[in-house]
């Protein structure tokens, strides 16, 4: 009998179920690590199990999905798969944080060529690292196996987080009137944004190999493109749960110059002052060797801020204060004035 | 100056956040028509706002992220992509369901090799479609520009859909009991599982093309292909609001085989019989022509079965006839008796 004529199985079509089995039992330990009083499921149910928290009076729940982008990229080149995962938490944990949300759970996608359980296991080991930082429980996922959708060795990873925030207590920028401060946290380096215009520069024009010193930065190019994106969920929330904040602005693709506008209300503009800050080398050197322009830098990258949040003036230096206190690198970036919900930079 | 001197441009590397802007203008009318009277926030906050119903006294969120697989493939080569984002909707509405759970929200995560605003339209179009069928708002998403991540023209489409159960009404076929009977929901042709066995039947083994009109089936390859995952919420919903549902299982991937031990509890096996329904011409097809054995094709494929249903013995032929009245094709397919959590076919 030839090849051709031979009974076909869903295996020889690219897909192996009883691999993806072993790579589900693989990864339950580290499911079942990130549990929290509320989860209500294990690994297995059609769908994840969570009681909505007793605490909330009138509970909003707040949901966010994304992806890690081209970072993935870098990932792949590297073979370090264990950190993507904690990006793309973080990053889904700061957007929900935007609207004063604590996280409730996560759950994952993954879309693979061919399953590659070592890896699989290695994303959720990111992903579960991010989860029980942030005490959020990862509650399910998908994880795909696509013949001719991605090249070996390659993947796409998403995410989705879900969040409560008391109704009143949604934060949304309506909060926000002339005059307010502007307070920078610092980003940890390119977070997950940027990174096709970033690897051009390092790889293509300055000609940079994984293992070489990034210039002027403390490490390698694959330690410097790889660090973690940050959560800010830690060292805001206190600052949340006390009224204190009036909008959040996480920056994210679109850099400064296209998030704070989303907050901003009508009438008002956000003046930044640039001299407030030094952008990191990281950002500097891009722009220099890629002969990146500075409007296309503070759109394509976060240039050094990961979040901004709007305060009352008279508390501005409480804030910036209390943050630092919680480990985060914080300074009054500007203020509120009138205008049309843009950005100046001066 | 030439082109490797020139300053690089965030769209030069690929990524064109202005396109981004446009497509996203082009689908917020639909993102609008799905609102329900618990939605809070519109499109572009960075995260969707949803309130918790009133209704429910110890609410139960109950949540599911999946992938459309490689039916996508056939979306890619008929270049309709209009309803790829129904089966998803459909496909998380049925996996919450299994656990008694009726739809609050969905997210998609679009993951695209260049941004084409036309097919981002038509995929968001499939979805707010889904989500109005099921009463559920599509409260956010992601669409990704990742280039050399995807073929031009191809992309991965993912969503993740949050429902609520009323604790004491959670559905975990911990009420299966031996002598239930298991009534089966006839499917609408593969749904989304076993895409990659089948194209290898179909287009390779049989040689047809789109437009061939599909043996023993009516419609062409393309149609009997691209059938949308059919959603059981509006026929199950009435009968699992009055506690007459003990256990439900997905017939996703894995089948009949996988799916339906996931329910069962300790001790107990489904005995299906098969001669209680005709397996549709569209699966003797595939078997036949692609010499796929009997064992397997109920592994990869649904057999022509969705969704199968658990209830009291006494009260199965009232289901099947309020299934029926509900246009659903329904029968009892079986019952459950002593053993050990498998599915023996007889």
């Amino acid at each position: 009998m030839s090849a051709a004529e031979r009974g076909l199985s869903y295996k020889e079509a690219g897909v192996d179920i009883d691999a993806a089995t072993r790579a589900m039992r693989g990864i339950a330990e580290m499911v079942r690590s990130t549990t929290t009083p509320d989860t209500l499921s294990g690994p297995g149910s059609f769908g994840g199990l969570y009681r909505v928290p007793r605490g909330v009076s009138n509970p909003v729940l707040v949901a966010s999905t994304d992806g890690v982008g081209t970072k993935l990229k870098v990932a792949f080149l590297t073979g370090r798969h264990d950190t993507v995962g904690e990006d793309l938490v973080n990053h889904c944990v700061n957007d929900i944080l935007a609207q004063g949300a604590q996280p409730l759970f996560f759950l994952d996608y993954i879309g693979m060529g061919r399953l590659e359980p070592g890896t699989v296991e290695s994303l959720v080991e990111g992903i579960a690292r991010g989860c029980r930082t942030n005490g959020c429980a990862l509650l399910g996922g998908e994880t795909a196996e696509m013949p001719d959708f991605y090249a070996p060795g390659e993947y796409d990873l998403a995410g989705t987080i879900v969040g409560v925030v008391e109704e009143g207590a949604v934060i949304d920028g309506s909060a926000i009137r002339e005059g307010d401060a502007i307070i920078a946290l610092a980003s940890s380096g390119l977070h997950t944004n940027g990174y096709s215009l970033a690897r051009r520069v390092v790889f293509d024009r300055m000609g940079l190999s994984l293992e070489d010193p990034f210039p002027e930065e403390d490490g390698s190019v694959a330690d410097v493109l790889l660090r973690p994106h940050r959560s800010y969920l830690a060292a805001l929330s206190p600052l949340i749960a006390q009224g204190r904040v009036h909008g959040l602005a996480h920056i994210t693709g679109g850099g400064i110059t296209d998030n704070v506008p989303r907050v901003l209300p009508d009438g008002l503009d956000a003046r930044l002052d640039r001299t407030s800050w030094e952008v990191p080398p990281l950002f500097r050197v891009l722009a220099r060797e890629g002969g990146v322009d500075d409007a296309e830098m503070f759109r394509a990258f976060n240039m050094g801020v990961g979040m901004m949040a709007f305060v009352a003036a008279s508390d501005a230096e409480r804030v910036v204060h209390e943050l630092t206190a919680a480990d985060e690198r914080a300074w009054i970036a500007g203020g509120v004035v009138a205008g049309d919900r843009r950005v100046l930079y001066s």
